[in-house]
C-alpha cells in the first residue's frame, strides 16, 4: 500500500486538472498575445480563470496576477513593494517562522541596508500582537506574515493583525503568504484587509510552476522582471497557459464546495491524531485540534526517534512524510520554525510532519499509523541498546 | 483547413511532450526537495534532463538552470550579471532589435543610471561589428545580443561577436538570447564562447512556462529572487516539474536528428517563398534564403495592404500569422525592429511574419498561399477604390 502524507510539500494533481492542462497543450496552444483567434481564445480562457480566482479570494479581477509559483509571488510582493515605497521608510517586519522565500528575501534586504524586525513566536507557533504593535514605527513600510505555517500549521490571526497594523501606521503595507492556507481556510481579502497575498498551485492539486498574487488596487508596487507587458506589466513573459488552466480547474474543484473539502481535511486530521494517540506512546503533538491550527498539517515529535531515520523507515513501508519543511528539507541543520518556537532539541530532532489531502482515506491512515507504531517501537528499541 | 504559420510566437505541443507532462502530473508528482523516494525519483529525472540539455548546448550539467521561460531567463542573466559586476563598470550594450524582455530591461537599467549603447542594424537586420567594437570601453560590463531576430530571422554572427568582445575587453560578459535559434541552428556554447544564453520551451513544442538559462561556470551573477535554494540558488522555488519534463522531451525530439529537423524547416521556407513569389505580385521579402537567416521565419511585406487587416482576413480562412512580433503585437505603434532597419513606413505597415514548423506540410503551404493571394488581391482592389 502507498500512503502519501506529504501534501503540504506538494499534492498529486487531480484528474480534472490534468484534463485542463492537456487541453491547453493539445488544443488551445495559441499565444495569448497573438492577434488571431488562436491567441484570443486563450486570452478569453485566462480572463475567465482570473475572474474565478478573484471570486474565490473576494477581490477584483484586475487584482490577480499569475506567477510562476508561490516563491515568485512572495518575491514580487516583497521586493516590488519595498522598492516602490523605499522613499517612505526603510523598516520592514516579518516573523521568524516564514517560508524561506520570505525569510531569505528579508535577509537579503537586510544585507542591502533595510532595517528588519523578525517577530518571535510562542511555543505553539504564534506571534504576539503586542510585540508587533510595539515595533511598528513611522518609517515602517511593509509587514509580511504567513497565514498558515507550513511546518506546524499554526494560523496567525491575519484580520486582527491587519487592523492593528493600519491603526498604528496607515502607510504600512501588509503582505500575506497564504500558500498553505488558500483553499484550506475560508479567506476573503476584503475581510482580511491585506494589501497583497500569495497562493501556489501545487499545494492544491494544480501543477507545479504556477501561482498567483493578489495585489490590492492602487498599491504602489514595481515589477522585478521586465519585458512584453503581460499580466498588466507586473509579471511579464508569455503566460504559463497550461499552468493557469490547471490552477483554474483546481480552484474550482475546491471552491464548488469548500466546506466539504475543509470538513474532509479536518476529519482526516482528527482521525489520524485519534488513532495515533491510541496506538503510539510518547508522542508530542505540535498541531493540536484547535480552530487556530490548519486542518491538513499534523506535526508530531516521536520522542527518542530521529525524524530522518523514521522518515526513511516509513518510506520503506510506502508511507511518505516529511521532516522539517518540505521546501528546504535538504538543507542541513534544525528547522528554523521549531527553533523559533524554542522547543527542546530532543523534540525538534524527532519531529515528523504529516499532511493529509481530501483524498486521504481512513484505510490509508490506519495503515500509516500501524507502520508508524511498528517503526517507532523498533527504532526506540535499537536506540536503547 | 487550418494552417498555423505562427510558430515563432508559440508552437503546438508535440504528442510525446504531452505524455511526458502527463507523467509528471499523474505519476511523478513528488516535490524534488522531499527526502523520500517520491521526491528523489523526480530529482533524478530532472538531473537526467539537465544533462541532456547541457549536451544539446555543449556545456556542463551544472551550467544549466531551469527558469519559468525565456523572458525570465533573459532577466536573470542581464539583471544578475549587471548587479554582480556593477563595481567593474556601468556601461552596457545591446541592439535596437532585441525582444522586449531584453530591450525593456536595458531601458530600466538606463533609467537607474547605467549607460546604455543600443547598436544600430542595417536594412537586413544585422549589426555592424565595427560599431560594436568602437563602443566597447573600459567600463563596459555586459553585451547582450540575440542570435536570431524574432521578426525577420536575421542571424547575428555570435561567434565572431564573442571573439571581438573578448579581444577588446576581457572583463565584458556576453549574454545571448537564443530563444528563436535554439534547435533551429546548430549552436554549442563552447564554440560560441558566450557567458550566458537563454532558451524557451514553447518555441520548440514544449509547454509555455518553462525555459532554461546557460551560465558559464564561475560567472559572477546573483539571483533576482530568493528562497529555498533550488537550481543551485540562481532560480529558487519548487521546480516546474511538468514543464521540465516537457522541455526535456522536446529537446530530445529535435536533437535525436537535428539536421533533418533543420532541413525540414528550410524546405518549408524555400517552398513557401517559391510559391509565394510565383503567385503573389508586389511582395517585399525581408527574410531571404541565405545562411544568415533562420530557417523558420519568413517576413514579407505585401505592398499596399495593411498587415493587421490581412492578418484578420487570413484568420477567416483558417490561416494564422503574425504582424509585428508575437509577444508585443497588442501594443500600438510600429515594430521597433522594422523601424530600426529603417524600412519605409509603407513596408513596415504591410509586413506579415509567417513562421513554419517541421510539421508544416506542402499542402498547408499551398492552401495558405492560395488564400494569401486571394485576400491580398481583394484588399488591394478595395484600397484602390
Amino acid at each position: 500500500m502507498e500512503v502519501y502524507l506529504d501534501n503540504a510539500a506538494t499534492t498529486p494533481v487531480k484528474e480534472e486538472v490534468v484534463k485542463a492542462v492537456v487541453r491547453a497543450l493539445e488544443k488551445e496552444y495559441g499565444n495569448p498575445s497573438s492577434l488571431h483567434s488562436k491567441g484570443v481564445e486563450v486570452e478569453k480562457s485566462i480572463k475567465a480563470i482570473r475572474k474565478s480566482i478573484a471570486k474565490a479570494l473576494g477581490c477584483l479581477d484586475q487584482e490577480i496576477y499569475f506567477t510562476s509559483g508561490g516563491t515568485e509571488a512572495n518575491n514580487i510582493a516583497i521586493r516590488g513593494i519595498v522598492e516602490a515605497n523605499k522613499r517612505a521608510g526603510n523598516h520592514i517586519i516579518t516573523t521568524k517562522i516564514e517560508h524561506p522565500s520570505v525569510l531569505n528575501t528579508f535577509k537579503e534586504l537586510e544585507a542591502k541596508g533595510y532595517e528588519v524586525t523578525y517577530l518571535n513566536v510562542d511555543a505553539e507557533g504564534f506571534i504576539a500582537l503586542e510585540e508587533l504593535s510595539d515595533c511598528i514605527k513611522a518609517n515602517t513600510i511593509l509587514v509580511s506574515i504567513m497565514q498558515v505555517n507550513n511546518e506546524v500549521g499554526s494560523i496567525q490571526p491575519i484580520e486582527e493583525i491587519a487592523k492593528l497594523i493600519k491603526q498604528k501606521n496607515k502607510q504600512v503595507l501588509f503582505h500575506v503568504d497564504a500558500i498553505q492556507s488558500f483553499g484550506k481556510l475560508k479567506l476573503k481579502v476584503e475581510d482580511l484587509q491585506v494589501d497583497s497575498l500569495s497562493i501556489s498551485g501545487h499545494k492544491i492539486h494544480a501543477p507545479k510552476g504556477i501561482g498567483a498574487l493578489y495585489v490590492k488596487k492602487d498599491t504602489k508596487i514595481i515589477p522585478i522582471i521586465t519585458g512584453g507587458g503581460q499580466e498588466m506589466g507586473l509579471r511579464v513573459g508569455t503566460e504559463n497557459v497550461p499552468g493557469i488552466y490547471g490552477l483554474g480547474e483546481a480552484v474550482q474543484l475546491i471552491m464548488q464546495d469548500q466546506q466539504s473539502y475543509i470538513n474532509k481535511l479536518n476529519e482526516n486530521k482528527r482521525y489520524f491524531l485519534k488513532i495515533l494517540k491510541e496506538k503510539v506512546r510518547d508522542v508530542n503533538i505540535l498541531s493540536p485540534i484547535k480552530d487556530s491550527f490548519a486542518p491538513h498539517i499534523i506535526s508530531v515529535a516521536f520522542m527518542g526517534v530521529k525524524s530522518e531515520v523514521l522518515l526513511h523507515s516509513l518510506e520503506q513501508e510506502g508511507v511518505y512524510v516529511s521532516s522539517g519543511s518540505a521546501c528546504s528539507s535538504k538543507k542541513k541543520g534544525f528547522s528554523h520554525v521549531l527553533t523559533a518556537m524554542k522547543l527542546k532539541e530532543a523534540v525538534i530532532d524527532s519531529t515528523i510532519r504529516f499532511s493529509v489531502s481530501d483524498a486521504t482515506t481512513a484505510k490509508e491512515l490506519d495503515y500509516a499509523v500501524e507502520k508508524i507504531n511498528h517503526q517507532v517501537t523498533m527504532l526506540r528499541k535499537i536506540m536503547k541498546r
